[in-house]
């Protein structure tokens, strides 16, 4: 069994020797461009992992896990479209570097690229792994669209917003799991669970990001404490504190949402987020998703040793900035 | 064996029964928007009728053929974003009614769910489908973007032009009927014939289409004459003048160019597409690209009555409007 440096060189390799086409070069140098701006690679990864874990050599998975990898960067170039956002991993994004209409030309060249990939897969059953690979797909489109929904409105639930990055992330771990297990011959079920491992693990580390954005410390976090609450992001814990908010407070609330002085307005919100306990209650939701994700693995009748890698990796995941 | 009417009414039946999705509904109801406004079905069509010619019943055929259906109309969603398009068949496009964030979502999904149909096929090699589909899906973006590309250029050869609208448009028609042809269990070389007799065609109707605007009849073409030459779009005919344009009248051309009385500026062109004969130049190359698509539907060992429904569909295509 590799270990995750070992594999993280594997797939940068296969990164690295794949070529998606060379004209017109407007449109495959972004797509290199945007496959090499490197990253951990979690979900391909993943893939190898879990090929191996029914004792499949990896490389039978390696170009399902491009495929994964090639479609998760998809969604970031068009993202990045509707975010307007300039920057990704610290390069210029192709939409500001080239412009929009390469990077809708080149999302869209990526996805039918990264379909090519999955259907390259030897030895196994090509129509259940386009199942399980556009089941997630067409998620990860509705996820990005409910949380644009969100922007404009204010009764946002949390069962609401976890379904939503459920959709707009999580189902993608757990689609590169579960490809990953049919590619190495896991049955069924055990496919499913492995999918609902990556799920859970997923959204636990959906609700950690959000945590540690007003919890967690600086040099962890690699950006500035609070920035979810300067830029009024409605985190799990932002709806909870208005969901559960008195309405003595409700005001300060509202107040503290327009406040313009950055740190009386991050330290106002966290002190609200104390008095509610709401730090707790993202841990406590959090520590419910992370263990529905290890009885999912402990439902697959393999040798825990065999299991540790994908554990381990998953524990790395959560424990890496807390 | 069907006519055109009734494939149209078999795959329009198919269309107004196919769900892809309801929640979010601001992205499913674009989507079913967009499938409803209409049009000739050309493509789906041409992949019944290929699925017949090879003796096989269409309905085995009318999952891909809706496939082939929705990535067109995933391209044309995207294609209004980048164009700028207020108006898709006499309707809103799904840019302008809803906005241009739905709009990259919606093609998204739209793409990711024609694989989905693609993969319903049964009794069919899927892998060698998806090699099919994909390859000209990717035609189609690379020819999106050396069109784009065009619009800054004044160098554009007509081999150039060519090329263009054969990734554009052309390999499409093409997959349509090599798709058909293998869901009708024509072998590898049968299926190849179909595909470049389908890609020739295209290639000679989009010739046909510039003439038309220039030559045509205003109500045989649905729009005024000259539209292209008003908008100085670079046809196969104005590629051609400025190619084989003597020097002495360079000048009156860029003159022409840039005049603003439409009339006036129209006029001019026309004369020098006469005196140049680029009519004549035009309506040769189309004829080149008709007999090269027969010389392929020769190539089939079939029944010559059989090929007829697919022949009198081209012969209709390209007498349609001229």
């Amino acid at each position: 069994m590799q270990n995750y440096s070992e594999l993280h060189q594997l797939i940068s390799l296969k990164i690295a020797n794949t070529t998606y086409g060379t004209h017109p070069k407007e449109l495959y140098e972004p797509i290199n461009y945007m496959m090499s701006l490197g990253g951990k690679r979690l979900r391909p990864i993943l893939t190898l992992m879990a090929c191996d874990l029914f004792g499949k050599d990896v490389n039978n998975a390696l170009d399902a896990a491009l495929a994964i990898e090639v479609f998760h960067n998809f969604t970031l170039v068009h993202d990045d479209i509707m975010d307007n956002a300039p920057l990704r991993r610290g390069q210029e994004t192709i939409y500001k570097k080239w412009n929009m209409p390469v990077a809708i030309l080149c999302g869209d060249l990526m996805m039918i690229k990264s379909i090519d990939l999955l259907a390259q897969t030897q030895n196994t059953n090509l129509a259940i792994l386009i199942q399980v690979f556009n089941d997630a797909a067409a998620k990860v489109c509705e996820g990005q669209q409910i949380d644009m929904n969100f922007e404009t409105r204010t009764d946002v639930s949390h069962d609401e917003y976890i379904h939503m990055i459920t959709l707009k992330t999580a189902v993608l771990l757990g689609a590169a799991l579960e490809v990953g297990a049919i590619i190495g011959g896991a049955n069924e079920i055990e496919a499913k669970h492995l999918y609902n491992f990556g799920k859970n693990i997923g959204i636990a580390f959906q609700i950690q990001d959000d945590i540690l954005d007003s919890f967690g410390e600086g040099h962890q976090v690699g950006k500035l404490i609070g920035g979810d609450i300067a830029a009024n992001k409605k985190t799990l814990l932002l709806i909870e504190l208005m969901a559960v908010v008195h309405k003595d407070d409700k005001a300060l609330l509202n107040q503290l949402l327009s406040e313009q002085h950055q740190e009386k307005k991050i330290n106002g919100v966290l002190d609200l987020y104390a008095k509610y306990q709401i730090k707790e209650f993202a841990e406590n939701l959090k520590k419910q998703y992370l263990s529905e994700a290890y009885l999912h693995m402990q439902s697959i009748s393999i040798a825990e040793e065999r299991k540790a890698l994908l554990i381990d990796t998953a524990n790395e995941l959560m424990g890496r900035m807390s």
